[in-house]
């Protein structure tokens, strides 16, 4: 299949090689593998995570824990606190699925009992320093409310604390993530055993791919949840998380223009295929992403050749004069997205390397 | 239809203002409409534009003008340059529409001479001082080249020079504006002129909204070509180019969490509803976004109450401590969004706020 079009590009074998990896840390560590499917939304990526024996996923909206539960998932949690205006359709997923929800206020748990009819899974969303949802760790006040108001309810099961620390992404090395991570286990212990004595099996559920892709020990969290690692990105790679040879996506574009004047050639491919995510490359450089590939040919990475500009379908290339005088009009150049989540998100397929189509959720 | 989860609202009655002054200034200048339709990618917008008399568009992709021509369009302009990867389609629309391209290099114009199959029209793209695409006006070695090559090519009827100023999303004030415009204006004059003995009725088109919707005259113009007046946004409106009245389009979020100690409140509504595009609002902080209703109340725009922080599908707002407090989780939060291209592009329908559903175009 000749690529016409941005297309988003993607080696199974590296994604296969990411997926056991994890798979078998979590193992090791005798933890639930319950990966976030925010990351690919594709009903065929799903089925490579069943071959590493992995049963119970985490997805970020309602509506796509319709879409993987129609595939026959039937252990799902939804990631985001519980969005109350969406419990006609958690209703009928409840009758079909384990269905786990987060809750973050007594609002929200008096809601749910109110308007629940079917048993659902319920954890408290633990606020461990990301500082974006959840219960303060700390704020033992508060956690007793919610965890007394939870005892209280029909058809909750209180299954335990989740966090997700997003703030790795903002560490300065992997040091600095492995002080998070080890903070926010240590807060989250903390909660469990405080509400012990009441509720002897709670589960401790920590996601983020920052910091379990680069940790081994997973000493005392009972699942992880990380979503990214399997295709990773330049923004895992910048952190130190992933090495090139782990990310497992690129978004291929044909060229359309080039200016002699400028060293420049200009894609067919912008902010609707990458996604407007950013970051500064080892240049001190604003990228929107990486050149890897030039039709066949690989692109040494160390150049950093990468996507400077890009406007709504145009991507700006700044690249050598020899460079520029071999590329035809039509070639096709592969580029590593910052944020392959975001990127993957606009596509209705991936193209396997291998040259097939795979289908994805789209919103 | 009550709203569940995030949803684009459309202004019908806006919309058409926006439409109608845009069609009687191009009237009134006697020049072609010929409204970029990659803004709302709507068949249902489209039949809007018809009303007021509109039957040529733009549209940025050969799949958008398919999906437009099926919808009979007959006279569409993909302004990009050519994507010769895409020949084949080129040549399917090129049989039963008038098909308008952009070439900037004489590799494009033998390309095309070599596999065209029936006649398109073509337009030289001119780099007015955006610096994108285009051959630079004052290049004029270049420019003869690629005027020289048109006339010896067969099915390709050379229509004119068109440009994009879209440095004027840089500008500083509507003077500013004016003078991109006037500039850009003054470089297509001399070219028409230039080559004006060899064809005579050549075609000058000028797309972009700040300056079309700020200027009055479009003297020496044969083509207007904007996109986003449509539905303006908060980038339009920063900009000086339109009222926060003119904006017909607003993303409308459930509130899913709230902070007392941060004074936050968290929308179910991220990246992938409103892209990650972000601009500095009046007190100098980075939005995502701006707060105009909360359920049926109007909030006071002075007030700048903005989405400071937005991750996959979170958003969060900082909010008065009162106004939190009168806050539900299930309140729907309406969002006038940064760049309303961009956000039009993340979902598969608009609802109006007559409450039908529109669809549109997905890629």
């Amino acid at each position: 299949m000749k690529i016409q079009s941005p297309t988003l590009i993607l080696d199974e074998q590296i994604c296969r090689k990411n997926i056991e990896k994890m798979s078998v840390k979590a193992k090791a560590n005798e933890c639930i593998f319950r990966p976030h499917f925010k990351s690919h939304q594709s009903i065929e990526v799903g089925k490579w995570f069943r071959d590493y024996g992995v049963d119970k996923i985490t997805v970020s909206s309602v509506q796509m824990a319709k879409y993987f539960s129609d595939d026959g998932w039937k252990d799902i949690t939804i990631a985001i606190p519980v969005n109350v205006s969406e419990i006609e359709n958690i209703n009928k997923l409840a009758k079909t699925i384990q269905l786990n929800l987060l809750v973050d206020s007594i609002e929200a748990i008096e809601f749910l009992n109110a308007h629940l009819e079917s048993n659902v899974g319920v954890f408290i969303k633990v606020d461990t320093g990301y500082h974006r949802t959840g219960i303060i760790s700390e704020n033992f006040e508060q956690m007793d409310e919610i965890v007394n108001s939870l005892s209280a309810t029909k058809r909750i099961d209180f299954l335990g604390f989740l966090t997700h620390s997003g703030h790795t992404y903002e560490a300065n090395s992997i040091i600095e993530m492995r002080m998070i991570y080890e903070d926010a286990v240590l807060k989250l212990k903390l909660l469990r055993e405080r509400y012990s004595s009441q509720h002897s099996s709670l589960i401790l559920s920590y996601g983020d791919t920052p910091s379990l892709s680069t940790m081994d020990e997973f000493s005392g969290l009972d699942e992880i949840r990380p979503g990214n690692f399997v295709f990773f990105d330049l923004m895992q790679k910048n952190l130190g998380v992933c090495g090139f040879d782990d990310i497992a996506m690129s978004i291929a574009c044909p060229v359309i223009s080039k200016s002699i004047e400028r060293s420049e050639c200009v894609i067919y491919g912008g902010a609707v295929h990458f996604s407007k995510e950013s970051s500064i490359n080892i240049f001190g450089q604003r990228s929107y992403g990486q050149i890897i590939r030039i039709n066949d040919t690989i692109v040494k990475s160390q150049d950093e050749i990468h996507l400077s500009s890009i406007s709504q379908e145009h991507g700006i290339i700044k690249v050598s004069s020899a460079m520029l005088q071999s590329l035809k009009l039509g070639d096709i150049i592969y580029i590593s997205p910052i944020h392959s989540c975001l990127s993957a998100n606009l596509h209705k397929y991936y193209l396997k390397t291998t040259k097939q189509k795979i289908l994805k959720y789209s919103q």
